[in-house]
């Protein structure tokens, strides 16, 4: 079969005939149906600091995938030929196309223990993107932020997460408000169910938080989250804008603030971001190509030139 | 009777005669037995600052209180006569020295609300006392680093809060470690039974910490915390030796950190912090003088004389 192949940084994707995996115990061979291009992958092309993460080179890389299971190695009980599934990337199994063999490739081995059922009405191309982008805002929010119906929750920053994760908050019953310093985006809070929308969170004077998860991470974005949260509420940081923040500790401390780094999620947050997608009210948007466009694809992503999330449908 | 009343910010407390209060509905009269002093009450004496947060002038004043039930008032059923009690100064009853006349007083009036039993073999020195830095590094070790047997913990700062917090931690069962920079305190760390003591956190290279709790707070010292701590960890934060830290937010994200501020406590922290002094374990370093002493005793607090807390026993 023909899988796209990293070789070395600053070397191009190489699409090389290789041989079909097999699966050993434990393990399943997905037949693959999409496979998300991801920003890390950019970074990985044009950074050596990644190589030091890859198990071998050369490597097929995709490490945000759903497909077919086609053929169970020995002791797997939990799955089904025929089952639909998407790959969490963050079990101890390792990640695709780190750790193994990734999902830029009709098949793929994976271990069982990595696998999320796909429900039947979220298609493969949703169900790819959620494994990654829809895992992280779903832990950010509802794992670590604690997100419940009827909280008052700030979301900052609407860029790819912060839509999902604001989604998700309005979806789980809360009332959301949104900081955004892009004003042409502040249109798509109000789509997504938003109660208001402005440059900071600072801004809001009369609301009162329970929650805000700062997808920003711009240092003062969350200087200004632990200010104005509600005694005993949580601040949850997920965004690496600036790699530091000046917190008024006293803020911190009067307000018992609970600030939480949240740092990727797991089968759970997979599993959560499906049952939203279930609903049908949750519907990241994407931009679809074929397999044969995957380098070219990435390319398109370093260059900015992707709305929303990119994602390769091999169907 | 006579009380120790504050009058205004730069003057002397003076001992007034006042008239000896009745308990209303939901209250009690006590027969004060011990009141701590503290460096807030310095603080009042000395900054017009705190004058906002009195109900009244002239106040009596006195917020770490301990005695025995004298009189019930309407409607008190969960208390009897002669049930030995401290009184809690954060409810929603208020604070005893700022809401209403506090404890350096032979009787004070005091919601039922606001009572915990005293065990029988703790003094009412020692529960008085408790009532505050007791309460307040019990609510920073147990109630919001979640300390329990088995756990890691570091200690930052063993100040008057931080000996008790150590103690109350090495009493939880866990394995303690204190960073301290003022070497004079360093054989305090082994009587308190902690594992190890150095100048800061980040010098125990080979212990990996569950919790971190930060009762300096000098900004470096928390950055510090986050940076060490375990993946999933709770760092918290008590100290106000600065108002600012300026925080590695990489660390925070990628440990998943937890960094909660912990301010006061509750009546459980005080019911808690009594439970381990009736053990006999737990004996906070306390001197003692009488119930004529209190201005004195300011005084002495004010210019740094008084080793371990401060307490007029009025038996």
């Amino acid at each position: 079969m023909k899988a796209w192949q990293f070789t070395n940084t600053h070397e191009p994707l190489v699409l090389t005939e290789v041989e079909e995996p097999t699966p050993g115990p434990g393990q399943v061979l997905l037949e693959m149906k999409a496979a998300g291009l991801c920003h890390s992958d950019v970074g990985l092309l044009e950074d050596e600091g990644w190589l030091s993460m890859l198990a071998k080179t050369p490597i097929t890389i995709g490490h945000e995938n759903a497909g077919v299971v086609a053929e169970l190695g020995e002791g797997v009980t939990e799955f089904s030929v025929g089952d639909r599934v998407g790959v969490c990337p963050t079990t101890p199994a390792g990640a695709p196309g780190y750790s193994f063999d990734g999902g830029f490739a009709p098949k793929m081995v994976v271990d069982a223990q990595a696998l999320v059922p796909l429900p039947e009405n979220v298609d493969f191309v949703q169900g790819a993107a959620a494994t990654d982008a829809g895992m992280t805002s779903h832990a950010a929010v509802i794992t670590q932020g604690g997100v419940k119906a009827g909280d008052t929750v700030g979301i900052i920053g609407l860029g790819g997460l912060g839509q999902i994760g604001a989604r998700v908050a309005v979806l789980a019953g809360a009332d959301v408000y949104v900081a955004e310093v892009n004003e042409k985006v502040w249109p798509l809070a109000e789509e997504i169910g938003a109660q208001g929308v402005k440059a900071s969170i600072a801004e809001f004077e009369d609301v009162t938080f329970d929650v805000i998860v700062d997808f920003a991470g711009f240092g003062t974005t969350t200087a200004q989250a632990v200010d104005v949260i509600r005694r005993d509420g949580t601040v949850v940081l997920v965004g690496m804008g600036k790699l530091e923040s000046t917190i008024n500790t006293k803020s911190l401390i009067l307000n018992q603030c609970n600030l939480k780094g949240s740092n990727g999620g797991s089968k759970e947050d997979v599993a959560g971001i499906y049952e939203y997608m279930a609903t049908g009210k949750l519907n990241p948007t994407i931009t679809t190509i074929g397999f044969d466009e995957i380098a070219d694809g990435i390319e398109k992503l370093k260059n900015g030139e992707v709305v929303g999330r990119l994602v390769a449908s091999y169907e």
